[in-house]
């Protein structure tokens, strides 16, 4: 029977094609169904994407970079005339809500935006003069054939960190997006094609293991970039640089938010629904731990919190009542259930439990409810590792220097935030925290297009960030010229005589 | 019987509307008729178009860049998608054949384009630590209103190089174009609104010099933008300084092609063509003079002209077989075949002559044929002054030195090229030549929109040149701020009680 | 007698000399004696200065930027081991405590630094592929000889916030100082001189207005720095630019300190003592305004001045237990003494009164003491003009807008600061208020050497602000190169044989 | 006997100390006797270099940016000051002549130099209104520990590649330089002491694989900066990865000259003798392959080459007469010796022999003359392999391409250059040549100090160059703050009464 169910291919050279014996399921998460077949790409197939990439290279690398710019002012206008479309692919095997499909699109759109600067961005340096009548200048010039391997979460943004900014700066690129919900990831890629991308300029491959390591592994993939969590992460930068390549690998996340005494908690309260909560919790950038400074500022915080979750319905993306869908797979679902589970026998305070949550008509989704819990503390298992669910856990400490030591000790650094009036809390926080996006009263300090996207600690392996300034720098090699003229005879007027060669 | 002709408005706060008692007739220079009335605005109708953008400054000025970045990102879509309209209209005021028209147009959109990367574009510069906890840093803030005041050669595309970067940066703009072919910039600020741009963040105003004094004087204005002839650059740039304003003014050329022994004579004839004749000379950066060096050389490349020569068509702008269409003005082609009278007068040898070229069933019309002139002179009038006509003056140098000397003789310095295959007299040649813009084997050296246009001696007042890089600095003022922040107690937790404030 | 005093000569091409039949009083302010004279230079000692800045200029400009900054470096350690020797003539002519000459010199210092960086910010911009196979790149060229007009009240920094950064950029420099403390700003270029700048590229000349008017004038100079007071920067400026020369003139101040009620009122009061009567108020960053928000703000940093001006000690400069010398001159002595006579008249209320303040053994200085008025109006001459000694005026309003609706109105722009530790305050703050330089509980908020100085509305007549990033652009003009290179064959191989010019 | 020779210690926190019971010998290459020992670290001896740093940190890390680089500042003038005692020591360690001593040293000092411009290369980007009143802005952070494991060819300048930069950006460091030369290392890093460098920021271990791989290993050390040869550098670069650092590592070269037919034969030559011969061939920018586009070429620069071979004189280094000194250790030698009898027998035709020199009275001197080869190929031993001896091949082509092809073939990718007149023929060869580092006309294109040093290919691992603006990226990494002002009622007005924490 699953004979009948639409298979998603491989797009290699502008072409959409077969490659691989093996598939996986891909299933709506709101009903638990399998309504599509992923093909998995073998070795040969990815080998051809790069070769199809690696012979893209020479023209495009010659393109002036305006022309690749306006691919990427294109590829814009055909993203916001696509958005219904892109959405409803992603809500259909991601699970999350309609308007948060939107909302991560728009901040993918931003980053073709930026791409779109190249002229401005892949500027060089020129010195005059560097000695008598000598000047050096150095060129940001195209790596060649690139790769990306991106996770479930965000189908759409993600990939658009990548390649847009990598094809912008000259370079070909094999992407690999997650084979759980690939389709909005495809359907961009070829409207890339249709703004004018030329064929094997981009390439898609879905795939497992193998296919991430054939890109890790092949010597022409001059560079990888990766989203995802921090075991493969680590993996993905050790192998890859082992092969020579430069790698960018960006992992895990467990984002405090510090609440001060003197915070507006109105204010906190709205933003960390949102953060906690939004996508169901399966953000790198959410907010599952609130730290409070104060019992009185962690009592009012909680009072509030659950007045919100109250009001929260829990349902299928596609309903625009919905504020919150499912989970992305059953084994996740039961994962973060483990979690729950763990954290009450582990003594923390369970205060909302949205484990038993049921949706009408949408008993086989992976649906759960929004959780709460207070007097989480580190050591536990809640505290320690990230769950990817909607599950927000309510520290308590005593003092701004006792959250900042909290936050610093975690294996972790991507973000955080401060919720505060004041100028001098901030300020230390800001400046001494180990963590790599900072709010101050902004619950998900995602940088936006036109700074870079990166975590510290184990949050991410390299050197450079993600889209943004830094990836112009990823995305290119220096390459530095000194350049000094003799004399030929034609300025003084020795060499007069008309050439002779034509 | 005037009275049916259409008249042009001015577009003040998002409105077409009257002001001034006065008006000027609309030529078409292929057929010598007026074909429309364009009012002059008084200096009331002017100081309307101030108020209505101070009006609408702040509200523009606090809009996110990323914001009004994306009114250009859709301005651009729209101009390509009028593009044939606007050619027509441009071809029909100007008299200009279609394909200059059009080319016209595109390096106005890059100008657009550029301004669309308003959010790169506008970083400030951030300091940590200055001193210890003290951190600095600079905003480059929006002036308020701001002016343009554009000429009749570029219709569309030189007030492209000022409004759209100056409404990117938070401004607001009040245009003056050129009276004489004011309906394609009338169009374009038409097209901008529907882009998205606010009523009153641009206003256009047609007008002379009752509206340009009125903008050089008012002091609500606080930068201003002009481009057109010396004389008047200068009147503008010493007029608006007087009142305290910033202004930039760009005059007049007379760009100088030096052809060296070694160049490729056969490429050089061709560019020199287009560069000589296109859009009749009426360019600022048109090379009206080839300085041969050696007399083998001078041989060589005026026998190249005369065969292109013969081969063109002087015809109107909308026959797409014509190569050149007529001047702008009857009072323009008197004046330019004076220049011719006056250049044989003076000794110079007239090669080829445009004077009596006709054009079937346009007797009426502005046609002058292509000149070319050999043994041109420093100190005769068609080496000194700029005719702005399809004029092209061989001189005759012995080296590059001397060729160098009589570039920097001249009053102006706008463009300048070489032709060579040389590396040294290339460096040598852009390194010490007196001149803003500067071409190796490019007869038109026009600054792509990312960098900045700008002729050097008496060919621009002011110290920033027009769009790319310098328009930021133009039309922002810097803002340096220096921030300690010292203890509320909240950080230490002296304050520690719920703020009662609440 | 006096034929027997010093006489102060111009350095013109690395020679002390004399020119000009006129010359004037140096008087030390601590005594009211005349100690020199100083020789003013006509017309025809400026256009010699101009001469010999024309003659260096070609060389100067060819020596590689690394070059040129290491005559800055080696400066700077010249500066730093004459300091006693400069704090001391700074003293003995400007009257200023001996503290306080070190402390400017040290920021001058801090430009020397910052023109030592020069390799670096003379770097252009550099774009491959414009077209296909075709470059450009900006270079930023020097503009010749430059021009430097400062003002008495800091002879050794004002001229190094100027010409370090203009000959690092390749510049000649001729500088008028105030011929009322020459002494320090000579010796000055003196060490530059040891320090390895090649005689010409500075020059110092003495003089009033017909040296100044030379400089205005004279078609050779093609910028002019100016520091000092609105009235006459408004002349140069508008001088200068009719004459098509770049200038940036900066003028008066009339700082106002805002204080919050949520201040930390002990740290603010010691602030502003020094910002107030530091240097005895002779700054364009002093504060001579505080506004305080309500009330019991006025009332409490009312407490803690008149607490601290009782412990000032007023005395001459070289006395080490000085807090304030004296005055520069005796007119200026009698104006501020009027100035204060008008702020009783007008209804101010005069809390401390420093006008009959007496300096054993010093009857003859210029001495006047700190005075504190409260209940300072808008409309009030000592609100409205800059009085340029140690007076200070506590203006009372009611919320943070007025106080900002009160600056905005203030025809100057200088500097401002707020006092609070609250963030949004600060933030609005320094977004909205109409000055250019803004500090946040910092009082005096002179950007550093690497930022650049500069006011708004009637503080600064320009575009680009004086030292840091501003001064790379105001002294170097942007030179663009658009490149193509034509096949000579040799790439090709099809020119082979051994070139014969050998 | 040994025990009476000087022993070279480590510089941990300040202090020369002991560490490690293992040792080395030291040679003075031109007499091939042992002169000094080296103390060989081990584990824990390198651990408390790096505790020494650790602790050294938070203090550095806030120490205005402005303070570090006058530290930097100041080593300047200290190294000129002690020019010839570190020449001295480079001298008897290595072996190169004293001029080619000072030649590295001023290399060297550049970089300290540029270090010294920190302030200015450590601003961030700021973003105001990413959003409605919120700002965002990225600050470049200090790492931490970083380290730096250096070659013996440079022991001056290749450290000061490093450190000065690492240091200025706020980290501090652990240095372990080559153990055959490691005196002017050592005395370099007590000068920055000297310089005002606090204890523990900058430490030096000698030692050997225990040393590199503790400091590969160690999770305290953030940041490897490494200059070898490529199999370590691979090494160094997959073991740093793995344990999650940042890398670069910097290997061998084999870098071609390309001589033109229309180059300028006689400069060529002169060019071409001092980056073969300098320092022995020991550069991994110096050329030992010249390909000669056509037989003519070929002869001509042979017989240029021959001529100036004949002039050279071979000695000890101190010795002013000297043109080369000695191979830098007897093992190293052999090898030389070894790669030319391989390239006699593999076919290469020796013009000059220089393996059976004899130094007058330095019979056991590491003495080696120049060796000059015609028809290397590839595929020969002495064309695949870096040498790193005086040995120099020429390889004939017929076409700029054919030499491009061997280029791009070959793995290392660090510097080449091209000799010719022709604009075109270094504009595709700078264009499209796969190696970072490109001179025209210019044999050794080692980017000035404020530009970037790196290979490509094999030749560097990482994505970002040595010292420079690339240097700021590796030693800081990315924080990326957003930021939103909650109103606490001061702006407002509402808060209002006196604060009572007071």
């Amino acid at each position: 029977m699953t004979t009948t169910l639409p298979t998603i291919q491989h797009l290699i050279n502008g072409q959409l094609v077969s490659g691989g014996s093996r598939s996986a399921d891909v299933f709506n998460p709101a009903t638990g169904q399998v309504e599509k077949q992923v093909l998995l790409a073998d070795k040969l197939t990815v080998e051809r994407a790069i070769i199809s990439a690696q012979a893209a290279f020479p023209a495009w690398r010659n393109t002036p970079p305006l022309k690749r710019a306006r691919v990427m002012s294109k590829l814009k206008e055909l993203l916001e005339q696509h958005a219904d479309e892109l959405c409803a692919l992603i809500t259909a095997e991601h699970g999350k809500v309609l308007s948060d499909a939107l909302g991560e699109l728009q901040r993918g759109i931003e980053n073709v935006e930026y791409a779109s600067y190249a002229p401005e961005l892949l500027k060089g340096e020129h010195s005059k003069n560097v000695g008598p009548a000598i000047d050096s200048w150095s060129e940001f010039q195209a790596l060649g054939v690139t790769a990306g391997i991106t996770p479930f979460n965000f189908p759409a943004m993600v990939p658009l960190w990548m390649w847009p900014m990598a094809v912008a700066c000259g370079n070909t690129f094999v992407l690999k997006p997650s084979e759980r919900d690939p389709s909005s990831t495809l359907r961009v890629a070829e409207l890339a094609l249709q703004a004018g991308l030329p064929p094997g300029v981009l390439n898609v491959v879905h795939g497992d293991k193998e296919a991430v390591d054939t890109l890790l592994q092949d010597p022409r993939v001059k560079a990888v970039s990766f989203v995802g969590s921090t075991p493969i992460a680590e993996y993905i930068y050790a192998e890859g640089c082992k092969h020579g390549k430069r790698v960018q690998a960006l992992g895990g996340a467990k984002n405090h938010a510090v609440l001060m005494p003197d915070a507006d908690i109105g204010n906190a309260v709205n933003a960390l629904m949102g953060a906690a909560f939004g996508s169901c919790g399966e953000r790198c950038m959410a907010i599952p731990l609130v730290v409070a400074v104060g019992d009185d500022t962690a009592e009012a915080v909680i009072a509030g919190l659950k007045t919100e979750i109250a009001k929260m319905k829990v349902g299928p993306g596609t309903d625009a009542s919905s504020d919150m869908g499912p989970l992305v797979t059953k084994a996740h679902f039961e994962k973060v259930k483990t979690y729950v589970d763990q954290g009450v026998k582990e003594g923390a305070t369970l205060l909302v439990d949205g484990r038993g949550v049921q949706v009408a008509g949408h008993a086989a989704g992976y649906f759960m409810g929004p959780c709460l819990f207070d007097h989480v503390k580190p050591g536990m298992t809640i505290y320690q590792e990230e769950i990817f669910g909607p599950v927000l856990g309510v520290v308590r400490v005593k003092t701004l220097q006792e959250a900042m030591d909290l936050i610093d000790a975690h294996e972790y650094g991507n973000g955080t935030c401060i919720f505060t009036r004041d100028g001098e809390a901030a300020r230390y926080f800001t400046d001494n925290i180990q963590v790599g996006m900072v709010g101050v009263n902004v619950p998900l300090p995602v940088p936006v297009a036109y700074h870079s996207f990166g975590g510290w600690k184990r949050s991410l392996f390299g050197d450079l960030h993600a889209y943004g300034p830094d990836a112009v720098r990823f995305y290119t090699k220096r390459k530095t010229i000194t350049q000094r003229w003799p004399s030929a005879g034609v300025r003084e007027g020795t060499v007069f005589s008309f050439p002779s060669s034509r």
